[in-house]
């Protein structure tokens, strides 16, 4: 592409809950935004990760000057380690971003090789002829940015995700201000995101959530379990402070609870008084009343702290009768039934559970409608392109985009790869790039595709038969009884009637099967295949997977 | 079990949602109350549908009297097939209900050899020394009951589903002066549902939905969709009055639509104007403002017709930008994800869609707390047994019965299959009897285990590879190369470097083995097992399972 446009895409995000990254390119300057990881759904079976297709970044390699990152979340730095194996591009964000991203490329192993910048809300940076500024907003992690780009086609804004918490935890206020100013001067394309834009109102603040942690810390009578997302270090302050509050102990049970907490506290995002936080181990000394215990698995995650708890399975501690769980997060769409499964067990055991919108222990951290149209209206943008949503969500935040001003042939709603174009102020949906979902199982990257799926589907709703046939390597003739193996289709010994009849129909289609048939493998295993299939569907209405192998000695 | 002893079991409906089917005995006297079916959830692969295990009930078959049904929905009628496949019992139902259940037998084949004796809320039946009588109850379906069975041990009440709507759709209010006097008379026992135990409040009137659709129809412009449980025949009616005010004829999409408008209409519960129902095949020579339409799908079913509608797909009938759909129906614990995805399809195709509790389109079809409350007020029992839930909800309702006066010694909380008994006036939790699930898949009732489970999970997340090896019968020798074929393990061609190394490995693994252990198959599988799927798990951090096949010849 050639000098004086600028281009906006997603290469992740729109459409689509996760794996954010979005691309900004002037000139022959290309600035990454966020490079996010995504779980998958049911329907990718055994899939561990979804991570973006880079490979427009990986044709344009000497273009790229940056990845700049608005937040520590995993949907805006899961997918920085696989990038980086692939593009070695120097990373922008802020302390406590920073500190997350080094803690994963640690655990990757490729930390070293990696350059890695600390910015922050006053921070200026430039890349070509695209000046970068930034503005503090405010989400359920600190240190989020917003990002402003100044280029020759006009002002770019993106907000990251973000709330307008008017009275935020740890003091950090949204940049209002800086906000008000940017759309003073002319904001041209503001992305902004939508996560919550179905929602009408105003999301509360989280402190409202430290009110309510504190009651239940002063009403809890034994232990009291709290279980959170890791990352919501401002929740993690208010635990703290109720824990302090009660002269209660800390313990810290999860993996990533203990990873969060140790770097929210070595930076100064967390403050822990002075030897409150003990081992687990040494938790069992304590009274009941003197303990209080931060835990992963707010989500039902079955190999979490809270599951093992709620199924007296953890290594190191036992819930008891008369504990207090409170279930600080509403679990996302898809683990409604991990996470009720989890406090039927916790109440089978006799604890006392606080859970559910009711219990005010739970808010979101991305603004609601009225916080949407507040954003909207500080930065008067030109032209609006929603992100960060899946489509019903973009679709209400251009119907807030609207109300508040913005022309209808002003807004984009993208799909991933869809390029938005200006060029000498001239403005237009132009293009697409390549962009996809990338399957991460194990350590193949993409080596998992639709076949596979297919096939791991089959598998997964009938199973899968297995029928051995045994020709002469001289003559063709059949050499053995078909030998039938079934898994996961139905639980039959080989001496059934059923596992007798298949390799009787096998013996019997393959007798009536002309020497010429005989001779090509795939007409046998297409002959077979339809046979069985047919025979099978009718007598038990499932369609298992049927793999004939064909072997010649 | 000898003589005077009442036992009341649950063989399904408690710490579930689903599958519900309650046992009354009183010496030799058994009666049935409800038998539904329940959907599995996701780690129940390939499985259609869960029944209970009636084998207490084929033990004593000369001692069931009767299946008495509360209400039409699956699952309270889901099992019955499956049930009189096993077990010839009279059925005794209300006029819908019984409807439901005729055309259900109609589908299996079963309908002549059944009993079938409709009953109404003056019914009086006497099985043995049990004298059972009914009231009405409000319930997302008509024609509901709650049954009291008067026993030389006291009386039993089985609320079945219920909530209080004092405004009922159809004027069939609920019998609550036949509630206060069962109360006044001495209730010994009350069985009540507990699926909104968690909710505080007074679940609104199904009227509220009404005047939501007739306000969604008059703003409509062009066709309208409305999809909602097809059972739910106050709502059809509702959806029917609006089409009927705004002047539209009305078209069916969807089997269970058209099967349950048919039924309901046939019995007298559904009042359509005649000539407003068409056929699909007409609604196209129709203005777009002239038509309404009924779907199925609001659970976003893949295969139902909403579905198929927002994605264009659908074989009679093509949505257009500027129709209405209405979601009258919320999404089922599980469902969320599909909803959506239809929800952005139709968005997509420029569709406006009504859905979500603010559009109030939906009410609950059970009581809330202060429902429940009023029951448990009305019966006053003695012992009370919470039922018709998951252990949460049994747990909350428990709490409510102990706020409004009930002994919370005299509050059990059951597994299926644990007994209540009733001797003399004594009453104790006492001993079980067999009760779990059945999983029907296809054609398969009972025959797919933990096993067959185990392996389509194994299957479904990493695949198989399947390695066969010749060796000769003679000898013992290895006849062939190995050959390897992988199925949803990773997309790999024959000449791939892993498939050659897995073969390598293979055939050194076995030209490594003892002449004795090449003469034990078994031996020979365990090790190629042990050894692939070391490898294949350092290489690949994934876990196939892995089927070696030994021919002999």
């Amino acid at each position: 592409m050639s000098g004086e446009r600028l281009w906006i895409t997603a290469l992740g995000g729109v459409n689509e809950i996760g794996k954010n990254m979005y691309l900004l390119q002037y000139a022959d300057d290309i600035i990454v935004i966020d490079c996010g990881s995504k779980f998958p759904d049911e329907s990718l079976l055994g899939i561990d990760l979804i991570i973006p297709d880079v490979t427009y970044l990986l044709n344009n390699i000497d273009k790229v000057r940056a990845l700049v990152v608005t937040h520590g979340h995993e949907d805006h730095i899961g997918g920085i380690p696989y990038l980086l194996k692939q593009l070695n591009i120097p990373i922008y964000a802020s302390r406590l971003t920073l500190g997350l991203i080094e803690n994963k490329l640690k655990e990757h192993g490729i930390l070293r090789q990696t350059s890695l910048h600390c910015i922050n809300a006053e921070s200026t940076l430039k890349f070509g002829s695209i000046t970068t500024t930034f503005f503090n907003t405010n989400h359920s992690i600190p240190d989020c940015l917003g990002i402003a780009f100044d280029t020759p086609e006009g002002t770019v804004v993106h907000t990251g995700d973000f709330k307008f918490d008017m009275t935020p935890v740890n003091r950090q206020y949204p940049d209002i201000h800086k906000m008000a100013d940017l759309g003073k001067n002319g904001v041209k394309f503001l992305l902004s995101e939508s996560t919550n834009a179905e929602r009408p109102g105003f999301t509360p603040s989280e402190r409202l959530v430290g009110a309510h942690i504190e009651e239940a810390f002063h009403k809890a009578e034994q232990r009291i379990f709290v279980s959170t997302f890791a990352s919501n270090v401002h929740r993690l302050q208010q635990i703290v402070d109720a824990a302090s509050l009660t002269d209660r102990k800390l313990t810290l049970l999860g993996r990533s609870m203990v990873n969060v907490v140790r770097i929210a506290e070595e930076l100064g995002y967390l403050n822990i008084p002075e030897g409150m936080l003990i081992e687990p181990a040494d938790a069992a000394k304590l009274a009941p009343e003197k303990l209080a215990v931060l835990c992963t698995g707010s989500q039902g995650e079955p190999m979490a702290a809270l599951s093992r708890l709620a199924n007296s399975s953890h290594r190191l501690m036992e819930i008891q009768a008369g504990d207090t769980v409170l279930l600080a997060a509403n679990p996302i769409p898809g683990n409604e039934r991990n996470v009720a499964r989890i406090i039927d067990n916790l109440y089978i055991l006799g604890v006392r559970v606080i859970y559910g919108s009711r219990s005010e222990l739970h808010v979101s951290g991305h603004g609601s409608q009225e916080e949407l149209k507040l954003m909207l209206t500080l930065m008067k943008p030109e032209y609006f392109i929603p992100i960060h949503g899946e489509y019903r969500m973009l679709h209400h935040h251009s119907l807030l985009a609207e109300d508040v001003g913005v022309k209808s042939d002003n807004i984009f709603i993208l799909k991933n790869g869809d390029i938005v174009e200006s060029s000498s102020g001239v403005v237009r949906q132009s293009g697409r790039i390549a962009a996809g979902q990338i399957l991460v199982d194990g350590l193949g990257i993409g080596d998992i595709g639709n076949v596979v799926l297919r096939d791991r589907r089959q598998l997964s709703a009938d199973g899968i038969l297995i029928t051995v046939i045994s020709l002469s390597q001289a003559d063709g003739r059949i050499l053995n009884e078909p030998d039938t193996i079934s898994r996961g289709f139905v639980y039959v010994r080989n001496s059934d009637t059923l596992m007798v009849e298949i390799n009787q129909l096998v013996a019997t289609t393959l007798q009536g099967m002309s020497k010429a048939d005989l001779g090509q493998w795939n007409i046998i295993k297409q002959i077979i295949k339809d046979t069985l299939g047919k025979f099978l569907y009718d007598r038990t209405k499932r369609r298992p997977m049927i793999l004939p192998i064909i072997i010649e000695v």
